[in-house]
């Protein structure tokens, strides 16, 4: 089954950039599977396995809805330290499916285990069983319809025969686009560095754009690494770049019941010993984890329903990050605010007004508000210096930034948006059919 | 200055009902004085002055945001017990205009006070003098624009040449009109009702369309009585019945600069004295209260920007009214149930995922959700009786109940807001011109 790429990347319902893709080769350690198991109408691929060979550390974040999926439950359920697969479906969310949608996954956990155990007996030098508990689920779709189990089961002698132990740009490519629900574009990234004197990869893929029909939809994050570092690290390192750039990110405010993202280490690249994330040795892939994560984070928004606007949100000297935080999603998730930025308005007083609605106290006198590098409000008053139509010259531009400095510490947050467009109420309201 | 209502009940740019209009006539104590300053570019009354004639006692509640306009620092810097005057402009928030502004008040203030006295002189047997701090300011439009002092101080002389002792219903719309931006409606709302044996009247007028252009609007609202009640009592009963009604509606989630509703107490009804909001004497009054607010209320999210449906979000049985306000809001707030209610979609997935994303712990085994009277979710699975052709045809409905039961309580919460459609999108983002 052949993929039209063309389609993905030419689409006139977004607009944004973000058409530049990274080759993603082979990383070691990571196999990948894509297969149909028509859970769609019309056949596309809609079931990615990733298998590793020689099991992966692991850690993942979740959703902090009070409402989660059943693949989410089974996931927080299972300590097991090494995993040995990753198994993707779109189409049906397995959220509010009861016990009837955790079962399936067990089913098909347990036929998975039994086969990837042969999959072992036949390829390794040292095989070892595989069990059930070692598959994660990732699931994205429709909520509360019931979960195809058998179809899914049905097709894993299928992703098992697909298993290369040699990757390439293609197949990081299929998994990208098998894993996406009404995206448009898929979402990759990687970064090389170096632990010590290790050369190490970092791969990823992501998933989302915006809440969406048929019921949601969901972010999912999977990132990858040959590095050897143990879950302890992997989870500290992941809770640390989370923060700034998915959980920085922002289309309309809502949260799904699946979200997830997720980070893997073969450890086949044997490098030296890391225990602790402040770690000098560690620097580099710290920040090499930042850019894959920050990269997807933005590719998800660009991708956002109906966006025509990227906008990125700073503010600077706060008293803290979390007050810095709190301001920046006051402003991001502003219906006025996105509107606005999507009829090329700089209209500064809905920033103001999303600012002061924040609820983080205030000293006037210090606020200062720029639209990119151009100055709108100073000492609580209009900038003597404002320009009107030389501001609204810089929203015409696709990519805007709102600089805001609160004065009141030293604090930072940036968040990242989309501007709220006739396409994105056309999207979402359209009748689920 | 005649005024077409015509214009106003029939744009086809709000579908919602709400034509209803009971007729406010006299209140003792009370008298309406409206112009147009030419605030706008085109002729309209946009300045409404209130004159209690013996004064008025009054409490008021003011917008939560931490940047406040001009006249809400005014109003909250006078504790005069007694007022004497309102005075509400429209086309300038009077916000983000720095001393200026404030300054602008005062010098209004004095003019109106100095006025005033020379009035009392003239036409009361005991003529008191009028002091600045005696007057309130209402403000709403544009904001960091100069506050247009003198256009209004030369209107006063107009103003005052236009008191009436006695009030009429023209009077009254007239007032509600003045004090619009750009609302497509007047809202007015009466209740007659008895504090003991004694008949007393409470009026109200208010305006507010959602955040809106030229750069953002405001909910104003204004409540008078004849009553007489103390400023503590009025102001226990109007933070009491504020909750439930003003602060129980949502357009877009936005909050305002200058956020303010108001209530005056003439005291000529002469009634008996009340120490204390539970005594079942006021119970009548209160409830009364409650209808007026909740009228105006109800009037303002259904004058939402391109609002096509009222939306009733019913959340019951829930630990405590925090809780159940939440997930409310969270329901209210949200783009996805908004657009796909604007769709007529019963998508009940988006409703679960905003009651998750609330952050209240939850059972989902007792947790039910229904459309109407449509049961769709109970013991956290679809419900066996759900027909998804049933509800889609209840969607087709103007107004919209959303009714669910959390389970594990007693307190109950009712949000209110409408549908989010294209044509907000496009309201909010035109340039501002």
């Amino acid at each position: 089954m052949g993929i039209n790429l063309s389609n993905f990347f030419t689409s006139k319902e977004n607009n944004l950039k973000m058409n530049n893709y990274q080759d993603l080769e082979h990383i070691d350690g990571v196999s990948i599977s894509t297969v149909s198991a028509n859970l769609y109408e019309s056949e596309r691929d809609d079931l990615v396995m990733f298998y590793f060979r020689k099991g992966a550390n692991h850690a993942s974040v979740y959703t902090q809805s009070k409402i989660v999926s059943e693949n989410i439950k089974w996931n927080l359920n299972k300590k097991n330290k090494r995993v040995k697969s990753l198994m993707i479906n779109t189409r049906n969310a397995n959220a509010f499916t009861g016990k009837k949608g955790y079962h399936g996954l067990q089913k098909i956990a347990e036929e998975l285990s039994l086969r990837l155990s042969e999959k072992q007996k036949e390829d390794e030098d040292k095989p070892e069983k595989v069990k059930p508990e070692q598959v994660l689920f990732g699931c994205t779709g429709t909520i509360g319809e019931e979960f195809p189990t058998e179809k899914i089961k049905n097709k894993i002698p299928e992703l098992i025969s697909k298993i290369k132990y040699t990757q390439n740009k293609y197949i990081w490519m299929k998994a990208a686009l098998g894993i996406m629900t009404t995206d448009l574009k898929p979402k990759l990234a990687m970064e090389e560095c170096k632990i010590g004197n290790t050369k190490v990869k970092i791969y990823g893929i992501a998933k989302g754009s915006g809440m969406i029909q048929p019921n949601m939809a969901t972010t999912l994050g999977y990132i990858f690494t040959d590095a050897d570092l143990s879950n302890e690290i992997l989870k500290k390192l992941l809770k640390k770049n989370i923060t700034t750039t998915f959980n920085a990110i922002s289309c309309d405010g809502d949260t799904s019941t699946n979200d997830m993202v997720s980070f893997f280490s073969t450890g086949v690249a044997k490098n030296l010993n890391i225990n602790n994330i402040n770690d000098k040795r560690i620097k580099d892939f710290d920040l090499s984890l930042h850019k894959v994560l920050l990269n997807l984070a933005k590719r998800v928004v660009s991708d956002g329903e109906g966006a025509s606007k990227f906008v990125s949100i700073n503010i600077k000297k706060c008293k803290s990050e979390t007050d810095a935080k709190k301001i920046a999603f006051s402003i991001a998730n502003s219906p006025l605010v996105k509107t606005a930025i999507s009829g090329e308005d700089p209209n500064w007083g809905r920033i103001v007004m999303a600012v002061g609605k924040a609820g983080i106290n205030l000293n006037l006198s210090k606020l200062i508000i720029l639209f990119g590098d151009f100055k709108i409000v100073e000492r609580g008053q209009l900038s003597e210096r404002y320009n009107e139509a030389e501001v609204a010259e810089y929203m015409k531009n696709e990519e805007i930034e709102i600089n805001i400095e609160i004065g009141t510490g030293s604090k930072n947050f940036t968040a990242y948006t989309m501007d709220f467009t006739k396409k994105y109420i056309e999207i979402n309201s359209d009748y689920r059919s």
